[in-house]
């Protein structure tokens, strides 16, 4: 577009960023998806949540989580740190608000990869945030990925389970859902969602 | 997706398609537009609108409108058989129900060319239509557009540049808004938003 004569003043100039909101059960592949959509979209900035919770064998310090002691979330949590947070699971998780603002501020598109109790209170917060469900094609197959996993207990897969139930019944307060059927499809479908919502009208935050 | 088990009854079977509005001042380029996008998305159905204005050298009945008779437009008025209608610049212009019904029904996309107006008359009956504003590049460009289209007398080209001022400012109403500067480039958005819009929740009429 011209520097020159605009018609219109409605279009700022500056435009904030998008927020996306990644949530569905645990071992739907979210990680996988977030991964390969950072590689399609290069401005995408994901948001790194903070986690009491111990870490698995292959996942990395400030890129799948941040890991902390319960005493240092805890301090964020009365420094009034985080976007949200919630106890999942017996642990703590949490996602630092600054770097997101600063993010959509500079007109970055940003991603989170929380639960679906998360996302609503982020949505409360801030309404023009976008939540995309991811749903596994079948009961089944979510169990076998939690299985093959290995890294968690029996106790845990069951608990894990179970809480997906619940959670499937969150997909009316998401704003998309889609299965994750074939990988390549839905990180296709992503990256059409986030590119859509750079034409909405009402993303200003 | 398998036919056989399915984790969860929430993603209904038989989705209702979606209803985008194409809105935006005369000559801003909305029909180049559609039927630029009508070759891409092949299931893309088009409603045609009913008017009494004049047909234009090398438009075509039934395609670019059906021009029918002031009393045959009254008539339809009256047996309710308009999704929204019209007087513009003294002419009337009428979106049919039925056949957008039957579209959305069986699942395909539907896609109106209709003043913001009646755009957000159908908005209000349909509150799940998505109305993409569509902006010149300049006001200058705009003139240009219609000068060159040179079938309209001097007066109607000024009723025209006027209005689009006023129109201008309803795109705060709108879901999306995009500057028509490169042709390509908003046919490729275009199909972004619609095929995004396949993954919203709620989609359902």
């Amino acid at each position: 577009m011209g520097q020159g004569k605009r018609m219109n003043p409605i279009i700022p100039n500056k435009k904030s960023g998008n927020l996306f909101i990644l949530s569905g059960p645990s071992g739907v592949g979210k990680t996988t998806l977030r991964e390969a959509l950072q590689k399609k979209i290069p401005g995408l900035r994901f948001s790194v949540s903070w986690t009491t919770r111990s870490q698995r064998p292959g996942e990395i310090m400030d890129q799948d989580y941040r890991f902390v002691s319960k005493k240092q979330f805890e301090h964020k949590i009365k420094a009034d740190g985080f976007l949200e947070w919630a106890k999942v699971h017996n642990e703590y998780y949490g996602t630092p608000w600054l770097p997101i603002k600063r993010w959509l501020h500079k007109g970055s598109d940003v991603l989170l990869d929380i639960d679906i109790q998360g996302a609503r209170k982020v949505k409360k917060r801030i309404p023009q945030a976008l939540i995309i469900f991811i749903l596994p094609p079948s009961k089944q197959e979510l169990k076998k990925r939690l299985i093959h996993r290995e890294t968690e207990s029996r106790t845990k897969i069951q608990i894990r389970l179970k809480n997906a139930e619940t959670e499937l019944q969150a997909v009316k307060h998401c704003d998309f859902v889609m299965v994750n059927q074939e990988i390549s499809f839905s990180v296709e479908a992503l990256e059409t969602i986030i590119k859509a919502a750079r034409f909405r009208v009402k993303n200003r935050f």
